[in-house]
């Protein structure tokens, strides 16, 4: 006799909480009202000095010592694993926790390293934290589906077996929105994410788990994906680093998946990190693994050592930054604003050039990207819900009501559909527009003085910090970039703080979504959240992206050390 | 008031009659039941000897001669027009045909090459021909469809652009099929193109004029685009090498083309020519332009001369090949398979070794494709042809009946269409039955004893050398490479030789398809006709395919020279 969905998803989360260390819980949660929870993981008791130093170091740090033994794979391990069940316990972040198996294989590293006299390999004794949608043999990976409970990855992905012959220790998965088309984080199965940074806000999207795991310092380094800021959104939200790739750099095969056989604007795997070392790091391990051998949509292009040093960019002095201030369909919040001209003023003083980006058709990019998933996104989400007949999710607001129900654009789970030949169109406009783009940045050659066009774009990620519950309606500063194709990466560049960022007087609107977007903010629902930008390079320029990721950084930390 | 689509087609005729230069009219020109003509351009007595001596050398020497200025890029130019016009009286092979404009490019480039003293590019004063669907500006781009004509390109597409930039000198353009998705080449706007082996039988298609063109050498270079087989099938058919690449090694961006916005499995350009050094030239020299610049599906990756010699394939020394016999769809005539014989000693007597490839879900992967043109391409082509209610052709036969009709599978004109969401269950498959395949590839290492997997597979380009007009009924021994995205060249093996290549007695048929072929062949009505074969790689792996087709190539000269 078939359990109803809600039988199931009892017997999971009874599952779950079975895997959680027991030593590690906390005596004393914080209350629901305690909102920033950042400060917890250090201050619980439950972390060792040792423990708290080793989980806030950033990647490289981490790698040198694993690799220089100073710190054993099995330490390393066991100090991330705890502040991510306290993280879990914080935030609701975690899905799949497998931490003995984790143990195990540090173990095993460990003992490599003593009998070969070197390491395993370039990830050697990392953790790695792994959005649910990435399988790993044995392992469910029910992506928040009721109706995919109790099905057992029979092999690993490809990416899953590349990161543990680097060396790698994978420890638990992460959570994510049923569908994975929403920029926020919450299903049937697992309930809903919080963000560590203010818990009455969103974690962001899909790989809202990621950011709130990360935030917290409980992965040094996590794998998101991303189809229209899956990625970089909550990567923004929660004051990490990442980067989207472009199509095919770094290998899907073998995961799980929503929209399966879209094959017009596809979803990406990238890195989500506490450091810009992490976001390279994985980037040159993971490449340099010719994984194209094994999944057939991974281009056949190796790191590019030379892109890194920004062969193409006049060797990364003089570069010339264009800004979107903003995109002309949602005008970003004021510590947006605030966050651009930092970023803004860091670039001018470190001696590069900086100009305004005016978007291109970024409305009707986004329309587009929303043409092609609704073409068939009700359908799917219907074909895969229906062997238990659990609820297809439209709405992450905890407490919809028609009104604001009315301006979400997201709503991919009642879309009329399309047919072929209308997604064709709409397919064929988008293949139009990523040509004139092209065209208009190669354009931009005449306004830089440096003989060559903008060389990267600095956008926001959102139009706000994390909005509360249910109220991040739209992904369009990211979304475009997924229609073009552009490497991304994401940096955090300040936080919200209310007396520099009091709202602003009403705009003229552009419609609804900006309305409701402008009269959304209020600088106390905000304060103290991450601050974050885009820096946008081309297709396949992900070595230069990472590369001018940090010389912003780098300018933004020197501005900081001088006030 | 409109023209009717007659009209139209009327005047569009007229205006290509004038646009021949009349001094090179054929006297006398053969009468319809002159069925090989192959011998006309040099016997006709509109060429000079030093026109024929041009005419028949390989793209290398001609670059060479045109380099050291033995030849100047105006005789040389002339020289092929000529023969591209005779070859047109001949075949009805060219679309659009401005000699004019081709002769001043030329006299330019002499002129920089006497005032520089150096040429003007790598293709400097190379005649280069083009599918029709590729935009000069000025000209048409009719593709066959009366509603297109009048419809002058406003620009130049990228590789238009590119090649110009090389040197080359572009001075007619190809016929093809209407809505280019059949493998024979006839419309209602320029006619039916023929094989210059055998009038009687189809050049093939939908690159069909490219491919009598050239078999007669009335051009050295030309550009075909394949989706299905649409540069492999005329160039296998009328005795040409050529490049069928991955998706975005060539740049596709700025020409027409059907089935506008199918992301899926995407029609590529690539080189057609009577020699591999005029496929190489070309791969290498548009590849090293750095295209992705300015065509945003371009892949960044530059020509890599490793690969080109073999670096990822034991440096060519004791290559693994695996043959194709029979596709398990439609087995192939005996030429065919006489060709794949002739193959096989060959190679083994240069020292490689040769196995079996049991084809893996081919018919699956066929129709795979074919469910995803035929989602909308009915569609496609009413939205098309709607300004003037042109016709839609739905066959390739001068003479259709009801019976051979329904064997035919390549009927897109007529299907009923998807939903998008039915669509991206094929599309799914499709990714699936990619990751399967390369892991099948993968896995054959055990057999090979060269410490790789398999170096290349060798296949047949169809099963049957040109077969009459409206009887060339399938693609399958080419579209399953276009569904996995491998790099695949052609070359020309043998000729059908009616005393030994017999009719075989019947087999067990695996499906009416099958049967129409077996009775479709006919030693005589197949005799003089080109056989190829077909040299694939994995995806991207353009430059190692050209190198293995070359070992393949010397290695059947080499026996032809024994024997």
């Amino acid at each position: 006799m078939a359990n109803t969905w809600q039988q199931l998803v009892a017997d999971k989360r009874n599952r779950q909480v079975a895997s959680i260390p027991k030593d590690w819980l906390l005596e004393d949660p914080p209350a629901a009202d305690v909102l920033d929870v950042t400060r917890i993981p250090e201050t619980c008791g439950i972390l060792t000095a040792q423990e708290i130093r080793i989980t806030n170091a950033s990647v490289g740090t981490l790698l040198q010592n694993l690799s220089a033994g100073e710190w054993s794979a099995f330490e390393v391990t066991t100090a991330f694993a705890k502040r991510a069940i306290i993280a879990h316990q914080l935030t609701n972040c975690l899905t799949e926790i497998f931490i003995d198996r984790a143990l195990e294989r540090a173990k095993e590293l460990d003992e490599y390293r003593r009998t070969h006299g070197k390491v395993f390999g370039p990830l050697h004794g990392l953790p790695i934290s792994l959005k649910d949608q990435i399988c790993i043999k044995g392992l469910e990976a029910t992506m928040g589906y009721a109706s995919w409970i109790g099905r057992y990855s029979t092999s690993n992905s490809v990416l899953v077996d590349t990161l543990e012959s680097l060396g790698a220790v994978l420890y638990v998965k992460t959570n994510i929105p049923q569908t994975l088309m929403f920029a926020e984080t919450n299903n049937l199965v697992f309930g809903r994410t919080l963000n560590p940074y203010n818990r009455s806000a969103t974690s962001g999207g899909s790989s809202g788990g990621e950011g709130a795991l990360i935030g917290l310092k409980g992965s040094p380094l996590g794998v998101g994906s991303d189809i229209g800021g899956s990625i970089r959104i909550p990567s923004g939200f929660c004051g990490l680093y990442a980067l989207r790739p472009s199509y095919g750099r770094v290998p899907y095969a073998g995961n799980v998946n929503s929209l399966e056989g879209e094959d017009s604007i596809l979803s990406v795997l990238g890195p989500m990190s506490n450091s810009l070392d992490g976001v390279k790091v994985f980037m040159k391990s993971v490449v340099g693994q010719k994984t194209w051998e094994r999944d057939p949509l991974v281009t056949r292009m190796p790191w590019d050592e030379a892109e890194y040093s920004l062969a193409s960019h006049g060797g990364g002095r003089n570069l010339c930054f264009a800004i979107i201030w903003d995109d002309g369909i949602v005008v970003p919040h004021p510590p947006i604003t605030r966050g651009l001209e930092m970023t803004k003023r860091a670039l001018l003083a470190a001696g590069h050039k900086v100009l305004d980006w005016k978007p291109l058709k970024h409305k009707e990019m986004y329309d587009i990207a929303l043409g092609i998933w609704g073409a068939a996104s009700a359908e799917d989400y219907k074909a895969v819900t229906a062997t238990t007949g659990e609820p297809v999710l439209t709405t992450m607001d905890p407490e919809p009501d028609q009104d604001t129900y009315n301006t979400q654009r997201l709503r991919l789970g009642d879309t009329k559909g399309s047919t072929a030949y209308e997604l064709w169109q709409v397919q064929r406009r988008k293949r139009e527009i990523r040509e004139e783009y092209l065209q208009y940045w190669n354009d931009t050659i005449i306004n830089t003085g440096t003989g060559r066009p903008v060389d990267a774009i600095i956008s926001p990620v959102a139009a706000y910090a994390a909005p509360p519950h249910g109220q991040n309606r739209d992904a369009n500063y990211t979304t475009v970039w997924n229609v073009l194709d552009y490497s991304a990466a994401v940096l955090p560049v300040t936080k919200v703080i209310p007396s520099l960022d009091v709202q602003r007087p009403a705009h003229k609107f552009y419609d609804h979504h900006d309305r409701y977007n402008y009269e959304l903010y209020n600088p106390s629902k905000f304060a103290g959240e991450p601050v974050a930008i885009q820096v946008i390079g081309r297709t396949h320029e992900e070595e230069a992206v990472i590369a001018m990721a940090e010389i912003v950084d780098a300018a933004l930390q020197a501005q900081k050390a001088r006030l």
